[in-house]
C-alpha cells in the first residue's frame, strides 16, 4: 500500500510507474501529443458527479430533477454528453446559452433560465421558446413578461437576505445582509404577486440561490435559509416546483472535507417533508469541477530574489478563480522520478510560487506551495479545473489559445 | 457658462441638447444605430495622448520613444491608426501580440517584447524576427536565449523591489518587498551579466516596470525608483536605451488630477541627465484607456430591498477592472432631460448601484454612485473603457457579444 495524496481518488492518481492517470489516461502522454495548455474533462467522473446528485435527491422521496449549470463549462462536447447520458436539465443564464444548449441537444423543456439584467430582445427571444422554464429575476422583469406574454406560466427568483458558501469569502456572497442584485425579496414579494395577479401569470416555479461553494460545515445555514425561504414559498399556493440553485462545493485543500450527500439530502428532506414540490438542483461546481485538469508546461523554473518560481504556459486568463476569486486550483506533477514517499516527504519539499504568462503581477497561479524539485519542461495538471475555467476564459496578452479533449472511453 | 462634469472636456461633453458628444459623434444615436454593448474609441484623441507624452520626453533632451502597450486595447484598426499617424513602436509580450502588431502594419523593428513565463516554443518565434527588441525576464530565458542564439544583442528586465502605482492597491503591485515574477533582482544581476558574456550576448538596453497608475503624488517615489534602477544599469556599460516602462495613471474619480507630465519629464531629466542613454515608455492606459467608452443600454430600473439597482446589458466580462481590480470605470447618462444643472444638483442626485448581466454577484459595474433619475431603455457610457477593458473580455455566460468603432472623422 503506498501513500496517497490528499487529491488522488480511483481515476486520478500516480500509477506505480509514478505517471499521473486520470480516467484511464497517461496525461503526460496526452498532454504531450496533444499539445498544452490543454483542457482534459472525464466524462466518467461527470456522470458519477451527476448520478450522486440524483441518488441524494432521491432519498428525499420528492419529486426532483438536476440541472446543469452550463457557465461552469459549455464544451459542447461534454454538454452533448449529459443530454445522451443522463436525465440530467441545464441551467441557462443568457439566450446564446440556451441557444447553445439546444445546439448541443436539449430540448427548450430541459431549460431552467434564471437570469439578471435581462433586455427586451433577450425576452423577445426567452418569450418565444415553448416550454422553457423562464425564472423572473425581478419585478422590472416580470412586468416586461406579462406585458409581452400575459397568461402564462412564470417561475420567479426570491431572495431570503440569507446567505452561504466558501467560508467568509465576500466575493461569492449571493445573498445576505447588504442587498444583492438578485432575485425579489421579502420587502417586494407582494408586489411581485400582485404584478403576476395583473398580467395572469402564473407562478409554478420558485428559485433561489444564496452562495458558492458550500460544505459541510455551512448545511445547518443553508437548513435555515431553506426554511426561510420555504415560509415565502407558501404564500404562492400555484408553486409546482423549488429550485434550490447551485453552490455545492467541493474539497479545494487538504483541510476540505466533501460534502456529505446524506446529510444534505436529510437536510432538504426535513424541510419539503409533506410538500408536494419537485425540488431541483442546477449545481455547476459540483458537477464539472473535478472532473477537469488544465495541463500546462514549466516553461521557467528560477529563484528570484530567493524565492522559488516556476513560469507556466498559462495565466489567469485560462484560470480565473485561483487570481481572482482566491480559489485554489493545486497543480500537480504530471510524473515524477524516484519514490513515491520519498518524493512528497515534507522534508524534500519546498515552497515553489507558479507564475503564469500574463504581464501582470497578479497573474500567480499559486502561492508558496510545498512543491518537490520540478525541471524545466516538466508538464504539471492543475486539478479542479473543470469548471469556471475554460468557460470564464479571455485572450488577455493574447495569450488566449488551448485545446479541449473530452475523455470518453473509461465509462 | 454651463456647469462642466468632472470628467468632461473638450471631445466629450454634453452639447446644449444635453447629447453626450464624444469626438463630434453624438453617442446616443451611433450606439442606437451600431448596437450596445459598444465600444466607442477617439483616434484624435489616442493621438493627442501619444503627441502629449512626446513632447514631454522631448523636453528632457534625450533621445526618446514611446511604445504603446499592445495588451491595452489590440483593435486591429486603432494599431494601423496609431502605426500611420505616429511614430510610436509596440509593447508586445507574447508571439500572437507580435503577429497582430506585424499584422496591422508595424515592423519586428518597431515592436519591444517583454514577457513572463516564456516557453521554449515562444523563443523558436521571437529569436527569429530580425530587428525585435527582445528582453529577457529572468535568468532562464536569457540562458535559453544565450543557447539558441548566441551574440546577439539582448534587453534586460531588472526588477529594483520598489514600486508604486493606484495608491495602496496590492492587486497592482509589480515589484516591491515581496519578490514578484518580473524581471532580474540586484541580487541576481551579477548573474545574469555572467550569462551574458557567456553566450556572448550584448545587453543594449534595461527594462523595468514597477506599478499601474500613478499620477503626481507618487512621482516622488518614482524619482527614487528611477535612481536606485541607473545605479544597477551603470553596472553594464553596453545600454543603450532604457525602457522605463509604463503605469503613467489617468483620472479615474473627481478626487483624482491629471498627471502633470511637466512634473514627469522634469523627473527623468533630472536622473537621466548627462547619460546618452534612449529613453523608452510603454504606456497602455495613458494612451488608450480615456480615449474609450462603452455603451450599454439600462434595461432594468428597480429597487430591492430599498436599494436602487440599474441593470445594464453587460457585465465585468467587458469591463474586468471595475470588479476585479477595484478600479472604477464611472457610467454617465448618454443623453438626458431637462436643465444640466438641475439634472446635476447634489440634491436630485441618489445612490445607484450599476448591475451587470453576468449570474455572478460581484458583477456590480459601480456601486451606490449619486445618479440622476433614469428610465429602463436609457443608454449609459461607461468612461474610461479604452484600455483593459474589451483587451480582456471573456465569454462568461456568453455574454461577450459586442461592437466597436474607431472614431476618426474628428481628426
Amino acid at each position: 500500500m503506498t501513500m496517497e495524496l490528499w487529491w488522488e481518488r480511483a481515476d486520478l492518481a500516480y500509477n506505480e510507474k509514478n505517471e499521473l492517470i486520470f480516467a484511464n489516461h497517461n496525461v503526460h502522454q496526452y498532454a504531450k501529443q496533444l499539445g498544452t495548455p490543454l483542457f482534459l474533462y472525464s466524462a466518467e467522473r461527470i456522470l458519477a458527479n451527476i448520478k450522486r446528485l440524483e441518488q441524494a435527491l432521491h432519498a428525499t422521496g420528492l419529486k426532483s430533477r438536476v440541472f446543469y449549470a452550463l457557465k461552469a463549462n459549455r464544451y459542447s462536447p461534454l454538454l452533448t454528453f449529459i443530454k445522451s447520458s443522463t436525465g440530467c436539465g441545464i441551467d441557462a443564464c443568457a439566450p446564446a446559452e440556451v441557444r447553445r444548449a439546444m445546439g448541443c441537444g436539449f430540448l427548450a423543456s430541459d431549460i431552467s433560465y434564471t437570469g439578471t439584467s435581462v433586455s427586451n430582445a433577450d425576452l423577445d427571444f426567452l418569450t418565444g421558446l415553448e416550454g422553457l422554464k423562464l425564472n423572473c429575476d425581478g419585478l422590472s422583469m416580470l412586468r416586461r413578461i406579462g406585458k409581452k406574454s400575459p397568461g402564462r406560466e412564470i417561475g420567479i427568483r426570491i431572495n431570503p437576505a440569507m446567505g452561504t458558501g466558501y467560508g467568509e469569502n465576500e466575493l461569492l456572497r449571493y445573498s445576505g445582509e447588504k442587498p444583492t442584485k438578485f432575485g425579489i425579496y421579502a420587502s417586494e414579494l407582494n408586489q411581485a404577486i400582485e404584478i403576476a395577479a395583473h398580467y395572469n401569470l402564473t407562478i409554478t416555479r420558485i428559485h433561489f440561490h444564496t452562495g458558492c461553494g458550500y460544505l459541510n460545515d455551512q448545511l445547518e445555514i443553508w437548513e435555515e435559509i431553506l426554511k426561510t425561504c420555504l415560509k415565502m414559498i407558501r404564500k404562492i399556493p400555484s408553486v409546482q416546483a423549488v429550485n434550490l440553485g447551485g453552490g455545492l462545493g467541493v474539497p479545494l485543500t487538504p483541510k476540505d472535507a466533501h460534502l456529505d450527500l446524506d446529510q444534505w439530502s436529510t437536510v432538504i428532506q426535513r424541510v419539503f417533508n409533506g410538500t408536494e414540490y419537485e425540488i431541483n438542483v442546477e449545481p455547476g461546481t459540483f458537477i464539472a469541477k473535478d472532473a477537469g485538469l488544465l495541463v500546462l508546461e514549466a516553461n521557467t523554473v528560477e529563484k528570484k530574489s530567493g524565492k522559488r518560481f516556476i513560469g507556466v504556459n498559462g495565466g489567469f486568463n485560462l484560470t480565473m478563480e485561483p487570481v481572482h476569486y482566491q480559489l485554489p486550483a493545486e497543480p500537480v506533477l504530471c510524473h515524477f522520478q524516484g519514490n513515491k514517499e520519498e518524493t512528497f516527504a515534507p522534508a524534500h519539499l519546498s515552497p515553489a510560487t507558479f507564475a503564469g504568462n500574463i504581464n501582470e503581477a497578479l497573474d500567480i497561479l499559486y502561492d508558496d506551495l510545498p512543491f518537490p524539485e520540478i525541471s524545466e519542461g516538466s508538464l504539471l495538471a492543475l486539478i479542479n479545473a473543470g469548471a469556471y475555467t475554460s468557460s470564464m476564459h479571455s485572450n488577455h496578452c493574447m495569450r488566449g489559445e488551448f485545446n479541449e479533449c473530452l475523455l470518453l472511453d473509461s465509462l
